[in-house]
């Protein structure tokens, strides 16, 4: 059996924590399976090279940027195989000039276009772990990229695919996948499986456990993931194509206190206003999110939508800059005392009054609904920041989850 | 013209150093000229990760080793291109596999094969500085190597070679070679020029400013060193083939503290007994120096050597482990207070009585002399400690250097 096991960089953050990963691959590798480990960068190695660059160049180069993040991973991966090595156990180290982790052009946000494995399988035949750089790849110059947000993710995802790899472990800081946040609702329980679109509704709610890409490349590729903790040896969460659960309503709740909402009120009412107003923001890559518009009133409209905090400056920017002019709006108002709290669960697409479940759940919880968005198999809403908890709270008790 | 510089671990040890080194190569590239930069890793980067290493596993293999050291140059020459950048001049870094630095097997200590030049060519054809990761190459199985001590000079010298410079000017923190360490002789002198074979008689005894590899490799393939300052923009020393101050009897004079005797007494006078002895320490990687071996005296001799500090330990190891059972000596003893001062001349070749005057000058000033070894080009002494300085200013002036 071939095993791809990835860990992030609190897992790797001191030598304990080395040791511990090395420990746990070994008892794998001793089972007489074939080990491959994929590493993110130790612990803060990766803003303290961020900050190293920023004071040489408040904006670097982004070939250099990734030239100067790709030595964490490195680094990461030959302490491994030393580790591993001082255990007795054969070991080697691959970045991703030797593994040849082919990407696009695209500097800090590249994407994997094909792995060469014969290296990794050489060396895994002649019965070594194999550690390997996640988070980088080389692209058509020859020239070091990272992958972007969750970038290590996706790396051992796509190993587990090239190598067609028995199993695709993702070890986390937390047992799995659960029916909501524990530190929102208490009670909420781990889940056995869940499906790669219910995963990916989760993930871009906050749930934070994987990133979408990877999500998305395991259900191109139906490679089959576990999510569990380096901390016990506890299950964890498989991710998969169909679950035994489908016949669950909803599969959890996820909340996400990182929202601003943004209305821009008495738009004129006529077409390419609201194309207008979304084309200023996408060319500053500023990523809308829930999209509401209202029906005409008074010959005008109102539109609303939500952004990420991060992105709140810019876009007020934007719109202030083209509120009047182009756009040609009476009033711009922006809440960032708001969060959203969601539902999802594959089982919602054949099952109607799932939504009329949860608002009704809200409102006897006493929590006003501001927006609400729905997908096949997730319904969101967005309310006040200060109610997230009895919210999340309300609805995972409606459900039963 | 194209021009290789090097710069040490010193020169890129911080944001202003790695600005001043910028901003060096910036004025020669506006010249016209193309650059290329050879760096080091930042100041006392390398130990760091070799504390790291040492900390995980007390012998981590030599090929992870390699693995995690190469990091550090990786992160000179980013951040380096970093800083040209932010000052309007276009530069890229390149590693050993961008290059495509090949090298023997050999971890740790690998030697330079070939270089590829295309890449380099291509940069420098599009009017960018060139920054080159020192110290590290890749092998035939596409693994990281290591080139040793004063790595990064034989890399320099090696792409000089290679890109058919017109210059290598090797960076350090003293303004050039001098007739005597100007700390131990306030009068010392720069030399505007010196032979190859000079420098590596100066070099092998401690003179420290060129390690000997990047000497010889200078010699070998005719490639003209400047050996200059990174603090001011004084000349420096040329090192070349023939030097004008050939009639000059002796260049300089050197004196080196780090170094131990060894006198074994009393072994049997007969044939393999001195090839014992240091087959046991050259099996151990030890070392040795002065060889000196006494007429025989009562059917025994004494054979004195001299190590270097750290190989002091593991050679009086050996000696006692062998010194009744096969070597069967007598006595040995060992003397740590002991420093060398040698005179190096292109010039002592064909003129009688050097090392005369030298021996005379150093009675003069009541040094007694425990040992000699002489090469065509050098005449070394080995002296009490405590006389270093003293010995190598009464020799520095006897030569009126």
């Amino acid at each position: 059996m071939l095993v791809v096991k990835k860990f992030g960089g609190t897992s790797v953050a001191n030598k304990e924590r080395i040791f511990n990963v090395a420990k746990r691959c070994i008892e794998e590798y001793k089972k007489g399976n074939q080990v491959v480990v994929v590493l993110s960068a130790m612990g803060k190695q990766t803003d303290v090279l961020l900050d190293m660059a920023k004071d040489i160049n408040p904006k670097p180069s982004r070939r250099e940027m990734d030239m100067l993040l790709t030595t964490g991973e490195q680094t990461s991966v030959a302490l491994m195989a030393m580790a591993m090595d001082s255990l007795g156990v054969p070991a080697v180290s691959l970045n991703a000039f030797q593994v040849a982790m082919h990407t696009t052009a695209d500097y800090s946000n590249a994407r994997l276009k094909k792995i060469d494995t014969e290296r990794i399988q050489y060396e895994l035949d002649n019965r070594r772990i194999v550690i390997i750089t996640g988070f980088q790849g080389i692209n058509k110059f020859d020239d070091y990229t990272t992958l972007g947000r969750g970038g290590s993710d996706t790396t051992a995802v796509a190993l587990a695919a090239a190598l067609h790899a028995d199993a695709c472990e993702i070890y986390t800081d937390v047992d799995g996948v659960f029916t909501a946040d524990p530190r929102v609702v208490p009670n909420a329980r781990k889940l056995e499986e869940i499906t790669y679109d219910e995963m990916l509704e989760m993930a871009s709610l906050g749930a934070g456990v994987l990133h979408n890409r990877s999500v998305e490349m395991a259900k191109k590729y139906g490679v089959q993931l576990v999510v569990r903790s380096s901390l016990n040896t506890s299950e964890g969460t498989v991710v998969k194509e169909e679950s035994k659960m489908e016949k669950m309503l909803v599969s959890g709740v996820a909340t996400d206190k990182n929202v601003v909402q943004f209305a821009v009120k008495g738009l004129e009412n006529k077409p390419g206003v609201a194309f207008k107003l979304f084309q200023h923001l996408a060319n500053h890559n500023v990523n809308v999110d829930m999209i509401l518009q209202s029906v005409e009133h008074g010959g005008t409209q109102d539109i609303v939508f939500t952004v990420t905090q991060d992105s709140a400056d810019e876009a007020l920017n934007i719109l202030e800059r083209h509120g009047n002019s182009s756009l040609k709006c009476d009033e711009i108002t922006v809440t960032k005392e708001v969060s959203k709290v969601s539902i999802v669960g594959a089982g919602m697409m054949s099952n109607a009054g799932v939504a009329a479940k949860m608002f009704e759940a809200l409102y006897d919880a006493g929590v006003n609904i501001r927006q609400i968005s729905t997908s096949e198999i997730r319904v969101t809403v967005l309310i006040d920041e200060k109610y997230t908890n009895q919210a999340a709270q309300a609805v995972h008790d409606a459900f039963a989850l």
